[in-house]
């Protein structure tokens, strides 16, 4: 793995080994694309980051210096996704907050995922997950490290034609895939699910809600999703990629995806050339 | 923090910033009370350690291994509580399984934390948390590095009079304390909340189900709660902790915890003197 870093801004590899982000998960992150010096999505990466430390009552890290830190990291680099993980630092063992908590700070930057064309054109293949989401509003909506449902939803199936998974939550409602949004057209309607009981609310459909004010937060049942006439997903890392099939009920890339892939080109980013 | 550490049995303060245990909560971990050269749960905490591996597809370490590292870092210690940690390891960016996972293993010792000997003999004040634990039953019962909701379950309150706080989940059922898990003995049987759908399985739970045979695992409601003769905590660090008192609710420390004290005396345990 080649990945260029910085701990609270000096050149490291490591973490404590005490720190509360390894302990407890404690902390928060964003996977952010960059194009040589421009991030496009930034100011909604930092304010889902500064929102996510609210909620978590960890101090924020200063967005410009998360900036400079982030040029740093990736100088020289085409492109590259940026890691960004702001932990609650150390603690005395035990889940009490610290009181003077020095939060922890890596910005490491990454070589893209390859994407081929043909996935942008074509649209990528899906499964339906069996692992149920739990439910967790105060948690919901925020990328923090707490992760293991997702990496138990992407341990599901090794197949590499099939891209990702489709995650419901407890009562059978659709939420999300495992590393994206999901966004369904039904009845000619931009339905997207909601995510304030679980799910992680991606800086990419915020882009899309922005850029589609027609577009609706609706539940959406596993039947709607199936039944509905263009489904893509939104990732801060990989883009707009439609959806061509689902458990083997197939979908045509259609004009939402296509409309905001194009949005996607108007911001500066690449992807749909290759990755 | 003064902490004795061996990071994959050498001597290391630091894991990789990679490592998937900080990136995503991917791992587990132990605590579990050393008196000098003897761990008198260890076999329980090998076990449920090995089974939390299994869930989560981790290779699972050696014990043997691991209590000679355990020797090592609590070398001269007449009394500490040592934290193991297993996590999977390093991993590219994403969540899908490293195909060839080489596990990390951090061995650290910590001075226990202080117990007053009163609050053995008088018990522990408590209050009921706000937050609802999410019910996820792949992740229950298994001691995972997921543990946000114990983090923000602990926020709730400074009051250092108030020891404890009990979880309760979305169903209003109860299920643990923040760090322990809950006994109540109600028209004289005793009873602990089913772990299935949330919850972590403690070790001084089961040394505790394992001693007690009569005892159940049922579904407790607050109202039970409060209305039960005798209230008491387990916990692998801190032993058995009789509840005095519940958002003002109070109890005596009756005759089962005054019994299980002696059971963990009997097992080689001090804390009950003052810790």
């Amino acid at each position: 793995m080649t990945a260029r870093m910085l701990v609270n801004g000096v050149a490291a590899t490591q973490v404590s080994a005490l720190d509360r982000g390894l302990a407890y998960g404690d902390g928060l992150f964003e996977s952010i694309r960059l194009l040589g010096t421009v991030a496009p999505l930034w100011s909604r990466h930092m304010q889902r980051l500064t929102e996510g430390c609210a909620r978590l009552q960890i101090p924020a890290p200063d967005p410009a210096q998360l900036w400079r830190e982030a040029l740093e990291v990736s100088r020289g680099m085409l492109e590259s996704v940026l890691r960004i993980t702001v932990t609650r630092g150390l603690g005395e063992r035990g889940y009490a907050l610290p009181a003077s908590p020095q939060p922890t700070r890596v910005v490491a930057a990454f070589t893209p995922p390859p994407v081929a064309a043909k996935i942008y054109a074509l649209g990528v293949r899906m499964r339906v997950c069996t692992i149920r989401l739990a439910e967790q509003p105060l948690l919901a909506g925020i990328k923090h490290l707490n992760r293991l449902e997702q990496v138990l939803a992407r341990a599901e199936w090794n197949d590499p034609a099939i891209a990702e998974g489709v995650l419901l939550d407890s009562h059978g409602r659709v939420i999300s895939a495992t590393m994206a949004n999901l966004f369904a057209v039904v009845d000619g309607e931009l339905l997207t699910p909601s995510l304030d009981r679980c799910g992680v609310a991606g800086v990419a459909r915020a882009e899309v809600l922005a850029a589609c004010p027609q577009a609706r937060v609706a539940e959406l049942t596993l039947d709607t999703l199936l039944d509905a006439g263009e489904v893509f997903l939104s990732s801060s890392v990989r883009g707009i990629l439609p959806v061509r099939s689902l458990d083997g009920c197939g979908y045509a890339p259609g004009t939402m995806a296509r409309r905001l892939q194009q949005h996607w080109r108007n911001l500066g980013f690449s992807m749909e050339q290759g990755g």
